[in-house]
């Protein structure tokens, strides 16, 4: 790729990141040499107007020359894009790169005057627990079997697909999770979500009897306020999971407030999981207690990641989803709040609303899509009848490019980026080897976004399908460890932690052909070079980096990389692999 | 250009473009042979989750493959698009054409259950009149000049631009309009678009004192009676101008009714403008009367262009720009409501208030691009810093998928393409010539919309900026008239509207490159072929024509066109050029 004008929403672009209604925030483009722009204007669309400010040089900086120009924040959502002119014609910068035709509003920057994401979410990296399949503590071998489930023979037992799945229960506790953070501290991750530990007639728990106690066979309330002392001893956040497109048929509210639903629709037609109607004021304010009220001592949860956000509210004519949204935004306050979403929340993005959303669409299945191995023992994605295809880097930067290009930076920095979860395959699965799961876990590191790993992938664990995703945590077997792959989870999730370039730096691709990615993350306090390769012995050479320089390693074992003086440098590398340097 | 899957919102693509919420269509798929298409599904978004479901070949046809699925309108707009299988891989289209990557729903088909447009727009061909330079009565001689006014000598003195333009008073009247309709409707136009004819302190209007009668300087409300009645005898409609995001200073709400305004805040700064606050109830129900009033007898205007209607409604935290058009729409019935937008109308259409926009991003723009003269005397566009690009077919072909991609196909059809208005340069004067203007308005009455001619462009009026552009029409200056350009603008509208595949047709780009583009318009009915050329002589082969066929020409006097055993035809064309052949 030739270098080309950037600009993105990090802090090396954009002076304020979380503006007030009304603030004026420096916003700056960077023009590698050799592009011809000689004149920069902002284009901004103010009340629905678009208005034009030139911008002025600011500094030259090696080969790029800096210009800066003064944004307003006017209304909650102002969408910038530059124009830029040169002898040869003029051209668009947007969010989804340069154009040389005329593109709707819909990839233009976004600077966003609501609150932002709390300041932790940004250094986050957060770890999945599915409670029924992590970890027992003694007290769950006492606890009676309810009517609804069967008991599985051992915690060894291999999970099995079929209709009867989500009665089998492993009894997994939130005691058992606590006995074990140390293994999440050793990792690395420092934010524990937690799949739903409300009351509920099966193992996955999203069909809630209630939202008022933890579940008894979860250790109950008190069990939760235990994990969440030794978690907060830690420094390690927790996390609920909200359901709030439906309830099970046996929560009260069922029988007892039947304008809480839709009578007669279910969540996609499951008859145990009846649909609630957010019309309904009672429904709106049990639920704002509800989201508050496990965030409060003595739970101190950090937030919820609401189920089905993509359905909440919607049905027919009535689209109530970002009225939700803004009510729990409201409740959790400091809290977090990220929206499931398996195809496209960017629409729902950017207002009062959610903070981000489960990024499948413009992380998971690109990624997916580049790393899988050749057969696959899968169908489609999230419902998708056709089998993922084969694609190559090209296309992932192009998928990424083009979901990031309709949400806001700080939209995609909070978003959870996760190679999979307990409704989909397992990463390993899907890549088919360790060697790729590597590259897969360097992305899901050096990326935007917030990491988020599914309780077992960093020990290799397998699974074709949500169900066998979902085997329970072979502690006691350490024949099924993995320990390679656990060992370089550990260090790519330290390298991201320690490397503000991860955390907040800008994004800037240099590199995406076929079996290999290349793109720089740059911050005001370090800039890092990334290499991802999914196979085969390839040379590459990449250009646009700083001439006459020596980059040391940061990751991946590779010696020092020298640049030419034209800026430009050949590596020699076989794939997969995943290499990271220190820029100057 | 391969051929290429299809589908877009037009008749031969979907059994019913305009269902009512719930109801089921059939959508058809159209598959060329040789693109490897073995599988085709139809993913729709219901309740904000995608439902994928398979679709069925329905027949095959020539060389095509149609496949059929079934769409139900869950929602006001339900979004769609397919995947296709092949051996090669799976690609997604959408209304912006076959990806081999993954795309946000946002250019996604959509299925609009909402009340369409009124029947007749689609046959609408629209002359825009402004009332003060179009043509005067005997009475206009005799009104005394008000206070605000500059009288101009005489009607053919040139138009000047300057700070007192907009105070110089031609005096065009609606009588005078009365006494012209015959040329209007031998051009063809059926529907006349009247910027305001409300009182106010300009030449323009657009500072209306009053939206509760006609300018007595047009000759007050009787004359509007009798424009109507002339014009309905004709068969010609009216539609009217209603400034809904501010007022001029002189409106007595200004001093009378303080909340029906932000105060201290003007369009676009000018003190005179004074911005309407909607979030007034009062003001919403003056302006439901409004609207109502004059589209009742026995004025009977047919509808309404709403000014600024991008702005309207918006105001830093404030965007009530969906509930004002959702009160015009309520009130204006069975008429029309188009809302002037100059960048971006997308994210406002398709919901229950504007019918279509003012095409200018989407038309105008890239039509300009491709058209315009090597040297133009006139700066950027709508307030673009950059001189208009020189850009070529491909570009044009990218920029209009790019905004039609947007919306539906219905708000595309209403919407109003335009090759310039009294708020730009005039067409000839972008162009530099009659040949190329011939070829602009080709694609007006080609391409999907609805053509609007601003009164003037059809004799060939030049003028280099909006003010230039707004000079009398030379009623009595013969020598001032191209009547080579009225005659292909007269047989360019009678083209169209004798074509149902232009007026109802889908549309596939065939070609697009440097001067040249081709293009199928295909209806139930009627299908054609429309080849356009800037300039040169060409040899250009086009594919995936029907084998064998000889398709005879409807306009632009080119022989029959034969077409090979393979689909493909070579044509010698010198530009500029528009031809247009029927389809077998």
């Amino acid at each position: 790729m030739n270098p080309r004008p950037h600009h993105d929403g990090s802090e090396l672009y954009v002076s304020d990141p979380a503006p007030a209604l009304g603030d004026t925030v420096t916003v700056f483009v960077r023009v590698p040499r050799g592009t011809g722009v000689a004149r920069v204007h902002l284009r901004s669309v103010r009340d629905g107007e678009p208005v034009f400010t030139s911008a002025t040089v600011d500094r030259k900086d090696g080969g790029d020359t800096w210009w800066r120009a003064e944004l307003t924040a006017h209304n909650p959502i102002t969408s910038y894009r530059f124009l830029l002119g040169a002898t040869s014609g003029v051209r668009w910068l947007t969010a989804y790169g340069v154009t040389n035709h005329d593109v709707p509003d819909s990839t233009d920057f976004r600077l966003v005057a609501q609150p932002p994401a709390p300041r932790w979410a940004r250094d986050a990296v957060i770890y999945q627990i599915f409670p029924d399949r992590y970890a027992r503590s003694p007290a769950a071998d006492l606890r009676e079997t309810p009517d609804w489930a069967i008991r599985a023979a051992s915690w060894d037992e291999p999970v099995e697909p079929g209709p009867d799945a989500t009665r089998v229960l492993y009894g997994g506790d939130l005691d058992g999770i606590a006995r074990r953070l140390d293994h999440v501290t050793a990792l690395g991750a420092n934010t524990i979500y937690l799949t739903p530990f409300f009351p509920a007639r099966s193992n996955h728990r999203y069909d809630a009897a209630g939202f008022d106690r933890v579940d008894p066979l979860l250790g109950g309330d008190r069990a939760l306020e235990r994990l969440s002392a030794a978690a907060r001893e830690r420094g390690v956040r927790l996390i609920g999971d909200l359901t709030t497109n439906h309830t099970g048929d046996a929560h009260p509210w069922f029988a007892a407030r039947p304008e809480f639903y839709y009578p007669g629709v279910f969540w996609l037609g499951v008859p145990s999981l009846p649909k609630l109607n957010w019309a309904d004021p009672g429904l709106r304010h049990e639920f704002r207690a509800i989201a508050q009220q496990w965030l409060s001592e003595p739970y101190g949860l950090s937030g919820w990641r609401v189920d089905v956000a993509n359905m909440t509210g919607r049905h027919g004519a009535d689209d109530l989803n970002h009225e939700v949204a803004a009510l729990l935004r409201g409740a959790v306050l400091d809290g977090l709040l990220i929206a499931e979403h398996g195809h496209d929340a960017t629409g729902d993005l950017d207002r009062d609303g959610w903070h981000g959303t489960m990024n499948y669409a413009g992380f998971t299945r690109p990624v997916w899509s580049w790393l899988r191995a050749e057969t696959v023992p899968f169908d489609g994605f999230l419902g998708n009848p056709e089998e993922l295809p084969v694609r190559d880097a090209s296309a992932l930067v192009a998928t990424m490019s083009a979901f990031a290009a309709q949400m806001s930076w700080r939209s995609w920095e909070a978003s959870w980026q996760l190679l999979g979860s307990h409704d989909t395959a397992r990463i390993r699965t899907v890549v088919g080897d360790a060697g790729r799961q590597h590259v897969a876990a360097g992305l899901l590191c050096t990326l935007p976004g917030t990491p988020m790993v599914f309780a077992g992938d960093e020990i290799g664990l397998t699974g074709g399908g949500n169900e066998s995703a979902r085997a329970p945590m072979p502690w006691d077997r350490p024949d099924n460890w993995d320990n390679t792959t656990l060992g370089r989870y550990r260090d790519l999730i330290a390298l991201r932690k320690g490397a503000p370039a991860l955390t907040r730096g800008g994004l800037r691709w240099i590199h995406a052909e076929g079996d290999v990615l290349a793109f720089l993350r740059e911050s005001a306090a370090q800039s890092v070079l990334v290499l991802a390769v999914r196979g085969g012995d390839t040379k590459i050479r990449l250009t646009g980096l700083p001439p006459d320089t020596t980059l040391e390693s940061l990751y991946g074992g590779a010696t020092p990389l020298h640049i030419e003086s034209d800026g430009s440098t050949v590596i020699d590398v076989s794939g997969p692999a995943v290499q990271v340097w220190d820029l100057p």
